[in-house]
């Protein structure tokens, strides 16, 4: 692994498949032992700097780096210092000035990770900048889908729902390319970025596109980021025509979802509650993936810099 | 122990007796040590799944935890998924996912406990279910009680206050009376339960029953679950009528109270600063006692199932 | 160390000397290595006890007593029984009945930490009480200066901006003159306590002053504190007045801020990210010398009480 996790697109293949291979062999077993815990990452120092509510990323990331015995500390935004009108540079320069190990980030602008990673020397992990990338999230799927079916490539998936305010989407689209699957966006054109033809995705506007697909990963209709905009007539026509029920999904075929879900908006509660989806399994895997995540992190980058550049990164964390 | 512990029904004496056995041997010496930890949960993760606000319960089962050298995170719901409109059952099975060992849950819904609990392979621990129980409190009480008096068997207490709302009233009822006192309640009729009498408690209506009780165990006024409803024709007058101050305390009698107190409400504050009163060593006893739960609770169900049964239990925590 | 640290007036010249040398000694350069953690608090118990939203002296706190390898519990008021009304004193009561080793408390009001002290057992340390006094930050601000400078005695500081509302500059305007420093206090009449004379610095109205000083002293504006009373004509004239930029300060002067900074009220950006100020080195002291303290309020006072001395610190402890 590189120095930070910012985008998926900063892994290529190999590396996907080698960090999943560490989650696999090393991790995703010992969840379920009795003693869920490793020394590995004993007296590392992990920050998880959360500007945005979450359950399930926070808590993956916090889980993970206690079972590998690390120091984590929770900082939320609404609690802290940028409550007081500080900047995110100066939140960053100040908590780099603990010399922590990783910063987990959530932040609801794109490219903060990339910002703040400028002003640290800790790694810096994305998890999830706005509408930008959750590369740990696309790396949990391909974990749970390369878990299920084998080999990825040249499977087909669909990615169903509102595109355009989807970080998930963004990384997902790349990564599930990058393994070879074959991806097609099914929204209506309200949901889906402008030029989305650049994303190297096939396009369509109804749940018909959906037969012949192997894999229907279900996105969540993100409407806290609407903020007020009307991008669609009505919920009601939405949920019509694009909730997935399980009707829509054929004998062989399988559902993913990032969660947390709106059981009938995006999925319905029938579908939620069966077997065909995995979103449960994503859930266990995303623990597993996220230890690999933090100790690969480490440990790939633990070469000794020469002397010059730890100078010049040093000066650079802090000032 | 059961499985889970969510009501104080789920405990017959024996039990009872055992785990506080184990809470007095073990436990509450523990902390007056400069060396307060033992490392017997070392690995086990303990999820804290708070949905009201809450300092004593989260923060003695927390350290309750750490001292046991258990993981814990704390998860509120205020900061959670659940703000992002997730169901219980769907935090739960996502929760569920990390595979942890106990679940320690405070919610305003009675019943919330034993609702989680079909969705999770964890122990679950009521940590109070609004209205309903909240059985720790009462292993504690009865604890403290054991303490001071030996043998309960005999001994008079008088439930004093807002029981109608109380989940504290709704398990020691039962836990007292399982370990043989006899329990009358005193309060207002409007803050007695319909059909009260089923509950296998006398009545009365007037701090004159208080004479010739050996213990008095005083209810916090939980106005905030009142809800805009009138139960009282005025504060002022339940005050007059109800609140317990040391002229209505005779010499050997002890009060006790779950906490927090309303000074001047439900006590007057001569009397919560009085050593008549047995709150601190209530909460004392309370960590002791929750190590001795959450270490009990997985010494005692530590027996392999059976493969057929552990298949089952897998497939109902994941699915 | 005394028992608590309250003021920065509990400690002596000689004291501070002693406890800094602890924290370069000891602690500084733990936190360059891989393995930032030592067991010298394993089995204690630190809370957090915080009543105003902070980030960097709460994780500062944190991530010192985890570094010690405490068990750290984060109690937010927010969160807590005080939302139910509880009193500070019965917080205290509560939470001192889980015989924690130390209570650090940032609280709104003056004199908190003292009050809090008497109902207490564990050691208290002042994280912040309003205007009060903020003793951490004042030994870290030495600690820096000292490694900055060498011996402090005769150096010439300016405490500049909002001397009124700032717990930092009561507690550094004593600590700075233990030291042998000459202090000035720069700042518009508005912004000066009453009877500023009598805390034996001079005043000056003008960054004139600023000239031949060694070392600048930028409090921040504490907006939040003026409570709609008007302090300021105009924010715009106090910035025109006393914002201090690269060109208010010559060559060999050195700018410290406790932080979180302002800028372009109290500071302008171009001094906040130039070589001349020391911030983040004092964030960095910050987490050694709060390792030094926490370390040492302990160790200091192990030696064993006579027995009638313990049993009356238990008493007052308890009720």
């Amino acid at each position: 692994m590189n120095r930070n996790l910012l985008s998926i697109n900063d892994l290529s293949r190999e590396e996907i498949e080698s960090v999943l291979g560490t989650a696999a062999k090393d991790f995703l077993e010992l969840s379920k032992r009795d003693i869920k815990k490793v020394p590995t990452l004993r007296g590392r120092t992990i920050i998880n700097l959360f500007y945005e509510k979450s359950t399930r990323t926070s808590t993956s990331f916090e889980l993970a780096g206690k079972r590998l015995s690390a120091d984590v500390v929770n900082v939320r935004a609404g609690s802290s210092a940028a409550g007081k009108g500080e900047s995110l540079k100066d939140t960053t320069l100040t908590l780099n000035a603990y010399r922590p190990d990783i910063i987990v980030l959530r932040h609801p602008h794109v490219g903060a990770p990339a910002f703040v990673s400028r002003y640290t020397g800790a790694h810096v992990i994305n998890a999830g900048d706005g509408k930008g990338e959750h590369p740990t999230q696309c790396l949990l799927d391909i974990f749970s889908l390369q878990r299920e079916f084998g080999d990825l490539k040249g499977l087909k998936v669909a990615i169903v729902g509102d595109v355009l305010h989807s970080r998930v989407a963004r990384s997902n689209i790349s990564g599930f390319k990058k393994m070879g699957m074959k991806v097609i966006l099914v929204a209506p054109p309200s949901l889906l970025p402008r030029g989305v033809e650049s994303l190297g995705a096939k396009v369509a506007h109804s749940l018909d596109a959906l037969a012949g697909m192997d894999v229907i990963y279900l996105l969540r209709m993100q409407r806290e980021r609407h903020e007020g905009a009307n991008y669609l007539p009505s919920m009601r026509e939405y949920i019509s025509n694009y909730c997935v029920g399980r009707r829509h999904v054929a004998k062989g075929q399988r559902v993913l979802h990032p969660g947390p879900i709106n059981r009938g908006v995006e999925i319905e509660s029938a579908l939620a509650d069966s077997e065909e989806n995995m979103i449960l399994q994503q859930v266990e895997a995303g623990l597993a993936v996220r230890m690999a995540v933090l100790y690969r992190i480490i440990v790939d980058n633990a070469v000794p810099l020469a002397a010059g550049e730890a100078e010049v990164r040093n000066i650079q964390a802090v000032g």
